[in-house]
């Protein structure tokens, strides 16, 4: 994918600022971070979003998460932290690479939540459940 | 953990609308949605956040995370989704026991992005990289 920025990140035709690395996944520091060291989870391997990643991928993914988080904790000094991942422009994603933000969090920030409702009733609740429950596949 | 809501909802002592069990997983709708259908992803072994489920569940868990998003894609007929997962009460973390976000996503819903910054430098930048990279540990 010669035209895909993360791609290009990737291979280091673009420069950016490394976070951690290894076979299968790249961590580098988002350029407009919601915070300072907000940082990107990315495959090596091209996908537009989660649903084209490998399974395995995805595993190496999430793990490499959990050690750049551990790792943020402990050098950032963090009460807690984000991991937000985006798929589809109307989901927010504005590069077609899949990646996993990890946003270090402080108190009194100011970062909105998003606003919640709530279902009429049980039977609504698993009226929606069943149009997700009914397109579930074999694995 | 008995006084875990998320345990007891496990353990299938409090009623929930199910979405997608395995022998590690269970996912549930949100009796709160940001949109019907917002369905969440849990381990069935205890962990407040993160950093305190095994590397192995945490893979077990996006993956889970995955099917549930094709079906969900396929049953809201949705263009687009967020993943999100919170740690620590400083980031909007409201039950301590670890659990990922799938949120549908529809055009134009209003539901805020968080602003974002820039660093000054190259330079600024890989010196917060370096207080995260300095604290990675060997898997």
């Amino acid at each position: 994918m010669n035209d895909c920025i993360f791609c290009q990140i990737i291979a280091k035709e673009i420069p950016s600022t490394p976070v951690y690395e290894d076979a299968d996944v790249y961590a580098f520091l988002d350029i407009t971070p919601v915070h300072p060291g907000h940082t990107l989870v990315v495959p090596k391997v091209h996908g537009a979003t989660l649903l084209d990643v490998s399974a395995d991928v995805l595993a190496k993914m999430i793990q490499a998460v959990q050690r750049v988080a551990h790792a943020m904790k402990r050098g950032l000094a963090i009460d807690g932290f984000n991991v937000t991942q985006n798929n589809g422009t109307v989901a927010g994603q504005s590069v077609d690479h899949m990646h996993m933000h990890i946003i270090p969090r402080y108190p009194n920030d100011g970062l909105p939540a998003w606003p919640h409702k709530t279902y009429a009733s049980f039977q609504e609740a698993d009226a929606w459940a069943q149009k997700i429950r009914a397109q579930l596949q074999e694995a």
